[in-house]
Order: structure tokens, then C-alpha cells, then sequence
């Protein structure tokens, strides 16, 4: 996953354009079966309309000696995104006008858009700010905003049922590691051990978007049937670093994907933080929006908008690792697990089976022998049907890996049924 | 509402009789539209009768030198409330057998009926009991107990739906001020608040009563109707100190008069005492009873039977003030307000709306931009149908006044529904 | 309760066999009308199979000297319950594979079993088993395993309607005082309480087992109308001890079983332990079994597996006592009592009633004259028909004993039904 990240990591993508479509394509070379689709620009998606595509090839700021002093090709945060083209020589005060800082992270540029009304604008430390002492400079942004296409891609893979999984990342932040490329990554990997999976109940559904816009554009064309399917889903966004680990609650905490993965959580990395709908600030935004309500959490490791060099230039390669990136995929994979042994489960014969003659149980009856078997009994107790897997395991307190293979030599024994 | 408690202290109300007569068309006279009923003595309301009407001219006793110890004259509590005629000499020892004092509270009169047994008797403080030293006493009580009415004032002021507010107090205590004057003054001051609402969603009934035998009569012409229409009510008791809010809850603490008042309370005075319905005492007992089960809140400043001038003379005009009176109705036209603006919103469309192509969010994105519109961005995931204005305050713990021009910007870009 | 005890005490009973039988002839002289059930080997009831029946009449440990070790007559725990018979001599090492002690408890021989493997052995105290140093020892295990049958008692004690409170005990253990007799004592004595009831709302089942297999049998041959018409239930276990009173809920809590036994302990006994059904570990685990589901509970003072003495020579009769036995009946009479009186009281008048009128309540209205009748006043309001008698107890924090008389004036003034 981590070498994925580091070859996208200096492209520029925005929420439309080349960088988006390029990103894509690498992430296709390992999996050609993501489809691609071009929306317009002018496309009206519910309340949104698509703009125009933007692109850049450059843009700069030097002293009037020509000597550069701010250069996109150092750092592709440096123009503001969606900035409109420019090319003349200003003043300083009108130049400061358009400079964006972060004054308490003085060394640090921040990320900064426009993408629905026309500015042009550079983004700076606070310490390069304080250089431009001279009185003019001559600006230039080489970057097109014109008529063309929002890009986004997608992959369903079937399974035994039309019940889906549905994960979603985004692809439109530029150079930056943590917000940004550790989800795609992350959903890359996901993709490949779906595909591995003997056997899939659920049909899943990845897709990779534009954030917001993106989002909105999907669900426009594809509400009713996400409404009808989806069982849970997942939006994945910075889940590369090494710190703990968080979820974004649905709007009433309820449904199955918060189950899941508050399950997962509690049992395994119980320090992790939970963070309500009131805290939402990617995709889960339009997913859980009224009109919409899908069972769709946020999993993060940090929480955008909750560590320090969220949407800056320090939210770099150095920020996550393989080790982080690797963490993020075990959760996901528990989960994926979990949700596809989860079940109504039901004991086939009333009163307790008789454990004992199967090698189940003790045979010698004294103080002290009850303990082992006693997680099979609590679950042939709890298998009523009444609860399903994550509902007995929250109710036992024994991870859903400790109850799979229990509720497997059940159903080897006839004991158990599914409903 | 001050002038007016003080035009209604000196006189003489009772459960009956003229006192309670003289009070009301006091208050009709800034509200002739109330309309005046009278229920004859013996008429049975539910498993009570009312009893004979009560009229009192004065009362006195004197030693026998003719020097009057107790004069009703000086003050109306002196005489046991409902005490039936007496003229003649009695002993010491007999007289004391008629005398009821609190004599925790030596200072003061206590106020002290007995409505439903026939006795005389004078109330005094604990210091004037002990000056009864005399062998006899000639004591008098010029009053009356016979066959006549109990009357009750009620204004319904109509509505766009015959969904009803209620709101009910209660006229039947002698010179008495915040148990007493308090609650018919902020409801004479409600009544012209809501005849100034440029428009009512719901119709509003005010009812003036004696307590107790006063509500259960209303209840007993009445029943069907506010069991059918009313969908928040509040007893007005004690709101002229100016002590802490208190409000008692209806039975269950479930319906629409306790979750907005709770709501009020919580955001504007979050110091305010919630008493549950164990500690009711005034008529949202006959409200809240089994078989009535009407959603009626009582709603206080110091609640009866918690502060220490309860029914004594110390509680007087001193006790309350013009402020105390308008922080309760400053509470009460925020509930009706709240009421008034309640209902279940709903987006128009799916996703989040494009609030910035409306000025409703910034158009720049940087760290730290999105506080300021988040209010409404929160409005706009929770109003999908499930909660009303209330709930939604509740869950974003944004108070209703803040919510509500929020709402009115979202209807008037057509992005939200009332059902 | 004791005398029982200490007459049932000496016999060597198991799951089947002669021990179970004369010591249910015993209680069967103070209750001739129990029914005895005789069920064959080898039938099969839901996964189970009834087992051989076991019978034994010695069993020693004797020196090549001839000297006697360890003798079955000091104690009947030496045998391994269900020990297949044999009579050999064996060296120090053989025996020893056949010895069963509790080293952290070295004075006390504990009570261990193997009914669904054959084995032979013998238990005893750890430092008994030091004492083994001979090469060879003679033993001897005068016992059968041989087709049979498992015996069961039951006593059904019609009541008005077919609608069951349910009591279970076991009779299966050898002479342990608290972990077996406690249980049959109580239950023979709430037997007699029943009979004396001048009536019975309820239809009274109680029944006699073996643990495990025998209520497994006796639900394989009664499950429907257990199901149809079991309101609450109770296993009888551990109740002859000193110490605290506790219970094991039933799976989700919320049965008539847990609330009124809940809320006798609460009000009388504060103090006590509530197991959750994870702690569960008699007959309650079939009764509350997948597919059973039945609404029973266990009742004790020390629970199994939670004192010290538990299955072993310990749990003599001493650890029980007649205060023992006699603080669990008043529990258990309570609980009854509670139950007999249950019902949804509703009120026939709207509004609370004129209690004054009927001497109910004081005809005197001063400040502290209202607390006397407030329980009274506090049930009016609460019996609307939503809450039964336990309901209401939990509700006004007044215990139902105090309920019941309050309950029994409204319905002689015809002020309250039941429905």
C-alpha cells in the first residue's frame, strides 16, 4: 500500500481534471475492472451543478529581478485550488490580498480551495509571507477552468446475495499523504482481498470520488438502488498514520455498519476513539444526509480536522507508514469478516445440546472444569434467534474471531441453524 | 402584572363565594372576553360534590374587657378557611382547641381550610397564641356556608387548527401573593401576548379555577374535549419570586408540555429544579390523574411546599416582584414561541444543499471556515423527517430561538418542508 | 425446614438411583400427593440420553495390611459419583490416576462426578492423598451400572386460572447441606404455604429433579404447556446458608420472574447480589435454554460456585441453619404474595378520588398534613391501567407490601378494577 502512495503522492489532482484521472489509472493498472465514468460540467446533481474541469501545468511568483520565489513545481500546494489563470505583475499589497496562511503552523503551507466562485490565490508559510518585502511581483498561474468532465470510478463485485458493502474514498487532494492517499490505498488492498474471499454473501461496491461533489454526483445517479442494498458501508479517509484509531457514528449510531465496526473496535483496539455524526466532515456528510440515510460510517486512524497537519504540507509521505496502513487494513478486514459470518443464528434442539458427547465438553464434573467450554455454552444460550452474531457477542463480551469457529462446529453438529 | 397582584391582595377569595367573583372580573377588566361560569352547590363532579359557597364579613376575638385580640380585618388568614358562623363567650381551653398556628414559623399566620368538614376556627402566629392567657374569650365569625356556586373564568382564543394550548390557574387563596396572585397575573399577561401573535397555529384555552374542586369540575364538563385537542398544557403557580425555575413533570416526563419545557429550561436557566410528578401539589394533579392523563406540566419559580412562606402570611406582596414575574413570562412566551415554530422538517432534496451558492457558507475552504455555518449544516442532516424542532434543539444542543431563524432561511430557499 | 435436612442428610443420592428415590419418599410423607415419575434408561429427551442408573452400597481403600484408608460409610463424597464398580488390587501410581482431590482446599474432599464416561475413583482430601505412600493398595467399589430409570416428583396445586408460577429444585447430590437439601427443604415448606392460601390466582407446579438431565427430561415431556403457561419461575438452590440473598436473572431481565423477585430483594434485602444469566449454572440453564425460553430465575443466598464450601465435605450442616432456611422462606412468601396480588389496576373515576369523604385523608388542609396519605394519593395517579402492582411499587419506591393494603381499600370503596 505504501509504495501505491508514494508513486501518487506528487501528482496534483483536484476535484476535477487530469490529476484525478491519472491517479485513477495507476490504481486501475492493479485492478482494470474499476469502471470509469465522465460526468459534464453544467450537470445538475440534486442541489449541486458540476463545474468546470480545472487544470494546471504551473504557476509562480517572482521578484522583479526574475528570481523565483514561490514555484508550484516544489510544492503543488502552493496555488490555491481551482485558481483561476493570471499572469501579470502586482503589487505587494494586492498580492498579499491573495496569499493564504496558516499563522500558528508559521511553517507549514496551508491547503486552500475556491471551487465555487473564481479567485486566483498562492498558499504559503507564514514565514515565506514575511519575505515578500518588496513593493511588486510578477504572478503567474498557468491552470485552465473550463468546460469538461468530474471523473470517478467504481467496481462491484458480485456475491451470493444482492445485499452490498459499500466503501468510498476520495482522489482530489493534491500532494498530500494522510488525507488523502492512505484511503485510496487502503480501498486498493480491500478490492484484492475481497476478490481472494472463497466466498462472498454480500456483493461489494467500491467506489472512488471527488469528495462532496463527487459523492453527490454518485448518489444522483445511483440513490434508489444504494437505498435499497446497501447493508453497510464504510467512507475510508486517513487511515495511514500510526495513532489511534476513530469512527464517525451514523447520524442515530444504530445501524449495522456502526455495529460492526464499534465491535471490531472495542474488542480489539478498545482505546480508540468514537466520534459522533455531529463531528462528520467527509462523505459520510452526504451519505447520512436527510433524503439519503445510509448505514454509513467514517474510519479513520486520526480524524481529519482532529490532527495538526490535517490539510497542510506536513500531511506528507512521512506522516504515515506501512505499519499504519497495515493496521487500517486489519480493521477493515475484521469487519468484512464479521459482516460476512453475521446472522441470525438459532439452536436446533431446545434445552442445551449435550456438549460432552461430541468432545465438546468436560466429561468429569469438579470445580474449576467449566471454564473452557463455557463460551460454546453462552452462545448455544444466546442463539434464539433473537440476536444475531455482533448482538451475542456484545452481550457474551467474547470477540466475533472467538465466536466464528464456536458457531462453525455447531453447524457441523446440526446444532445450528441460520435465518 | 405587579399593579395588579397588588389590586387583588386585600381581598378575600375562597374555593366560593364573592372574593373569588370580585378577582376575576378584576382581570376581566383587561379581558371582558373571558367568559364567567357558575356550578351550583350539590352538583357532583365525578366522585366529588361541590360543596356550599362561602362568604366571610369578618371575624374577631376579644377578651372580655372588649379589647380585640384578632381581627380578620387586619388580615383574611386569621380565620380558618371555609369556617362555618360563631358568636359566644368561650373559655381559654375551648378556644385553644380553635387555634392553629405553625410553630416552627412563630412569626407568621399560617393559611389553614377545612373545606369538606364543618369547624371554626382562627389561624394566628405562634407569639399571638401565647398572649392568650385570659379564662374566656368572645370570639365571632360573621360569615356564611350555604347553598350557592363555585365560579370559574375560561377564554379560548381560536387558532388555525383546533389543536390546543392549555393553560390553567388558579384564584382560590385569601392575601396570599406568590401562591396566589403570581399565577392568574402572568396568565392575564399571557392572554395579551397571544391575542398580539400576528398568527396561531394552535388554539389557546385559559382557564381560571379554584383549586383542586375547581379543575375537576372543569375536567368534568370539559373531559373529551382536552383529552381529544390539547397537546401541551401548564399549571401557573408560584412564578412571581425571584428564586430558581422549577417545573413538575407529567407522569411519564414524555410529552410534548415536558420536552419543551425541559427544552427552555435547559438552554436559559440550566440551574432550574425538574420535580418529578411524585412531587405535584396543585391542579396538574387532576390533570395528570389516572383516567385524565392530559400532558400538563406545573411551571414555578420557587415550587409550592419548598419555600418557607408557603401558606403563611410571609408570603405577601414583598416576596414577589415586577422582575419575577417577567422572568416568568419571559419563560412562558419562549414556550410558545418553541410550540408555535414545532413541527417535523424535512429536506427538500437529497444530500446536503450548496449553501454557498446561496451566502448561507463560505465559499473559501481552509481550516477553521466552517464553523460558522455548521449550525445550519447540522440542522439540515437531522431534519429528515424524524424530529421535530424539539428533538433536533435536543441533539445539536442549539437552543430553539437560534434554530429557528435557520429554519426560516431554509424554507424560504424552498430546501425545507413542515409536515 | 432443618429437621429435614439433617433426616435427608445421609443418604448417598445421584442423578438416578435408590438415594434419589428414598429421599423423595421422605418428602413425600409430608406431601403424599406428589407424583413420582419413573423414565427408563435410554430414552431419549431432545439431544440427551438418560444414562444407566447407578447404585451403590460401599467402597474403601484398604492397605495390603488390611487397614481400611478411606471408607464410602465415613463419607459418601469418596466415590466418584457414577463410578463404574471394581474391586482389585492396583499400585500407588494406578490409584493415583484415580484420585481426585482440591489442593488449594487440602482439608476438605470434594465432590466430583463423571456420569457420561465410565471411569472409577475416588476423591478425597489432599491431605489424605499425602498419605498414600504404600506400593499397592486394595480397592474396592461395590457399585451397579445398569439399566434403570431416572425418577422425577411432581405436585401441581390448581388455582383459579391455568396461567403457572413454577418451582424447581434438584435432589441429585450426596450429603451436601447447602448445595442440595436446601433447596428440597424450601421447597416442601413454600408447598405447604400454597396449600394454605385461602386462594390461588395461580395454578402451583413444582417438581423434584435431578439436575440437568432431569429437567431436560422433565422438559421434553412438558415444554408446551410450560411454555403456554408459566408466568414466572424459580430454581431453589444454596438457600440454607447465612449469608446474603442473591438471584441469577433470566436472559434479557425483563421477565414477571426477575421483576418481582428484583423488587422483593430490593426493598427487603438491598444488600443482595444479581447475577446476570452468564452466571447461571443450575436448572435455570435449561429453563432459560434456546428454544426453552422459559421466564425462570434461580434464587439462593451464597449462588453455586460462589462460596467456599461449595462441592464439598464442607458444605455440611453446619454452613446451614434454620434462620437460613427461614429468611428464604419469607423471600419466597413474599415473592408469591406479590405475584397473587399483580395485576393492571385502573382506576373508575377520572381525577383523583375525595379520599377526605371516605376518612382516607386529612379534612384539615395545613402545610405537613398531607405526607400520611400520600402513598395512597401516589397509587390513584399511577393506576391507570399502564402499571401493574410492581410497576407501581418500582415506580413510587414503596414496596408491595405496603401496596397490597392500600390496593384492597380502593377496591372496597370500588374505586380501583383490575384487569
Amino acid at each position: 500500500m505504501y509504495q501505491l502512495a508514494e508513486r501518487l503522492f506528487p501528482i496534483c489532482r483536484s476535484i476535477t481534471g487530469d490529476g484525478f484521472r491519472e491517479s485513477l489509472s495507476i490504481i486501475r493498472e492493479q485492478h482494470p475492472d474499476i469502471q470509469v465514468f465522465e460526468v459534464p460540467s453544467g450537470t445538475e446533481v440534486f442541489d449541486w451543478t458540476i463545474p468546470n474541469e480545472w487544470n494546471i501545468r504551473g504557476g509562480w511568483i517572482k521578484n522583479l529581478q526574475g528570481e523565483t520565489i514561490i514555484d508550484f513545481q516544489n510544492c503543488n500546494l502552493h496555488v490555491l485550488g481551482y485558481s483561476i489563470p493570471i499572469h501579470q505583475t502586482v503589487s505587494r499589497e494586492e498580492l498579499l490580498s491573495h496569499v493564504y496562511t496558516q499563522p500558528e503552523q508559521p511553517e507549514w503551507i496551508p491547503y486552500v480551495t475556491s471551487y465555487y466562485k473564481e479567485r486566483w490565490g498562492f498558499c504559503m508559510s507564514e514565514h515565506q509571507k514575511e519575505q515578500l518585502i518588496d513593493d511588486a511581483y510578477e504572478v503567474c498561474i498557468d491552470s485552465t477552468l473550463a468546460p469538461g468532465h468530474l471523473t470517478y470510478g467504481e467496481l462491484v463485485l458480485p456475491g451470493e446475495t444482492d445485499e452490498e458493502l459499500f466503501f468510498s474514498t476520495y482522489l482530489c487532494h493534491p500532494s498530500m499523504a494522510n488525507n488523502e492517499l492512505s484511503g485510496p490505498c487502503l480501498q486498493t488492498s480491500l478490492i484484492s482481498y475481497v476478490k481472494s474471499l472463497p466466498r462472498r454473501h454480500y456483493t461489494y461496491r467500491f467506489v472512488f470520488v471527488p469528495e462532496t461533489i463527487g459523492s453527490i454526483t454518485y448518489l444522483s445517479r445511483n440513490l434508489l438502488t444504494l437505498q435499497q442494498r446497501v447493508k453497510a458501508g464504510y467512507v475510508l479517509s486517513c487511515v495511514g498514520d500510526n495513532r489511534t484509531y476513530s469512527m464517525v457514528a451514523t447520524k442515530y449510531e444504530d445501524t449495522l455498519a456502526d455495529r460492526v465496526l464499534q465491535n471490531v473496535l472495542h474488542f480489539h483496539y478498545p482505546e480508540y476513539h468514537h466520534y459522533s455524526f455531529m463531528k462528520r466532515a467527509s462523505d459520510e456528510r452526504q451519505y447520512g444526509s436527510a433524503g439519503v440515510g445510509l448505514p454509513v460510517c467514517a474510519f479513520c486512524r486520526s480524524k481529519y480536522h482532529e490532527y495538526p497537519e490535517y490539510h497542510t504540507s506536513a500531511d506528507n509521505l512521512s506522516l504515515i507508514s506501512p505499519e499504519g496502513l497495515e493496521g487500517s487494513y486489519e480493521v477493515m478486514t475484521k469487519v468484512i469478516r464479521a459482516l460476512e459470518h453475521n446472522g441470525y443464528y438459532r439452536m436446533t434442539t431446545p434445552c442445551e445440546p449435550q456438549l460432552g458427547k461430541r468432545g465438546l465438553y468436560p466429561t468429569i464434573s469438579q470445580k474449576g472444569t467449566y471454564d473452557k467450554a463455557r463460551a460454546m455454552q453462552h452462545f448455544t444460550a444466546y442463539a434464539d434467534g433473537r440476536n444475531d452474531l455482533i448482538g451475542i457477542s456484545n452481550i457474551l463480551q467474547i470477540p466475533v474471531d472467538t465466536l466464528i469457529p464456536i458457531k462453525e462446529q455447531l453447524m457441523e453438529h446440526n446444532l445450528l441453524t441460520v435465518e
